[in-house]
């Protein structure tokens, strides 16, 4: 078995854009399954902006570190099916979740905690939800979006006008999705009129626009006109300062990322005074530090789509040595919902 | 009596740094004392940074408006002595705070609710206690101070590493004190050697430093080699970026004001994705949104104050007039503690 098992590996840093070049499928030897082991097949793998970051040298302290050149993709939450076990709990045939990345076998610890603290060897309950699910709205996705509208206070409170950026996102479209089920006006922006559309007319939000439809602020305004109260951000830049300009006294921020920010030199807010005028919070905030929240988000999360409240939306990429193609679209936008390499059955 | 009253009032907008050239003091004629209203003469007035923000004609949206030209000052808290009285409660002689500003004389309403929510006119107890204390510790310096350390939760938290710039200012050096008083490590920074000096021989913080001697980030991992948890923001610009970088995970951030962006054109913090990668919460704030918070501080900064261990700092000019002067060596970092204009006895 072992000849028949490969991974990929990042050949080089890439400069702007990520190439297939910038990556190698190699064959790996796997090591024999030792006690407290099992050997997991990969079906399904995640393809997320984050690890854009990690594809730098100068990975950003405090984020995960840079993936080395030329090994195995550790710390990608990836799903398979268990073909051999020497651990308790964790039976041939199983469905589990695990971090070892672009890879199509992989003999994992049962007891090691993962890198991000949230996919260490588990088992999944798939009884009723699709396995791959657990990439997206049941896992770190969900939590990612979920920890955001915790980190503003957004679950337990009153109506509120929420912005949410980068809709048409994996992260995006839940926060949306979630936000409509906790009873929040959403205000949704993409970057394509076909997502507005969307999201407009499959996902449900209450307003929508692309932001390439003249300037966000003027956008913003249309759709909000008595501004906003909370505003989820993924892209940073331009789209934080019109969220600043447009937030109502005692708005709350959650800052996820700045997507827009990982291939060219970041820039800050100009107009972050307006945080003091208007006693404004921002709280930056990574999915993984709140594996507290896991729980009750997939609780929550599997009775909305089993119900039908929550659309699950993926784009899938056929075959390991997809994945960089996948990464380059999702980067530059051409993916919706939830980005999926399918490694096999 | 009228032909005796004065006041200040804004000429032209400054471009730049603020001259005298820029105001011009006018008598004026008082209205009658009406029913409900008293006539108080001013013996002390304030000046602060945020005066800097009012003197433009594109005052930002949420704070306060820009003061028009030829119109007296209004919105600046101001002690005096009442010396005619149609309202109940207020008594001739009695010490009193409004906010009529930058005038040797004001007919005030005793019902008015000021433009701050704060210093509607209100009659202070100076038993034991300066009268332009309120103007300081006692009041809008030491309510800033004191939310700030509120809206980061530094009120009743374990001890913490905290960082505080501008720290030989009218906030920053109560931000020093009372969290000292709480508990926590403190770190300030200034902008003249003297000022580090007084820091550490006066007002007793654990560590300082000269904001000009070398690169932040240098001398703050010297002053604080283990990082920050809490950041009290005065300044903005490279200070927010310094202290972004120095912070341990979950570190929260007081937005005060940027008083380095007033006079130029502000630059956000280019490493604002450390937010994210280190769960930072940033909460901006102005001190007169927390008028809760007022009798809590008054009491807590009254026996701070009467037992040693706030020291009261103040700069004094004497007479309305030099009120232009002393906003120009405050915003120029001429003045230590909280910047004073002595009006009347």
């Amino acid at each position: 078995m072992s000849n028949e098992a490969y991974a990929l590996q990042v050949s080089r840093y890439p400069v702007g854009q990520v190439g297939a070049d910038d990556f190698e499928l190699v064959p790996v030897d796997l090591p024999e399954v030792a006690d407290g082991q099992v050997l997991v097949r990969t079906t399904w793998t995640s393809v997320d902006p984050g690890l854009r970051l990690r594809l730098r040298a100068d990975a950003p302290e405090g984020y995960f570190p840079a993936f080395p050149l030329h090994q195995p993709m550790d710390g990608i939450v990836t799903i398979g099916v268990i073909e051999e076990s020497r651990a308790e709990g964790f039976p041939v045939g199983a469905t589990v979740w695990h971090s070892y990345g672009w890879r199509t076998h992989a003999v994992v610890d049962a007891g090691e905690v993962a890198m991000n603290g949230l996919a260490s060897l588990r088992v999944l309950d798939v009884d009723g939800i699709a396995p791959q699910t657990y990439l997206g709205p049941m896992g770190p996705m969900g939590l990612t979006a979920y920890a955001g509208l915790h980190v503003i206070g957004a679950i337990d409170d009153e109506p509120r006008t929420i912005w949410v950026s980068a809709a048409a996102g994996a992260v995006g479209v839940l926060v949306c999705q979630m936000a409509r089920q906790l009873g929040h006006r959403v205000v949704a922006s993409a970057g394509t009129d076909e997502k507005v559309r969307w999201l407009l007319d499959e996902i449900g939000v209450d307003a929508a626009f692309d932001r390439h439809d003249g300037p966000l602020g003027e956008s913003l305004a249309q759709a909000a006109p008595e501004g906003i109260d909370l505003y989820f951000d993924a892209v940073g830049g331009d789209h934080l300062e019109a969220a600043l300009a447009a937030m109502r006294p005692f708005g709350r921020i959650a800052l996820c990322g700045s997507v827009g920010d990982y291939e060219r030199e970041p820039a800050g807010p100009r107009n972050l005074f307006l945080a003091t005028s208007k006693n404004l919070t921002m709280r930056g905030y990574r999915g993984s530090s709140y594996v507290d929240l896991l729980d009750e988000m997939q609780r929550r999360v599997r009775a909305w789509i089993q119900d039908g409240s929550v659309t699950v939306k993926e784009t899938v990429y056929d075959g390991l040595d997809q994945a960089p193609r996948a990464l380059a679209d999702l980067m530059a936008g051409r993916t919706t919902g939830k980005t999926l390499v399918r490694v096999g059955d």
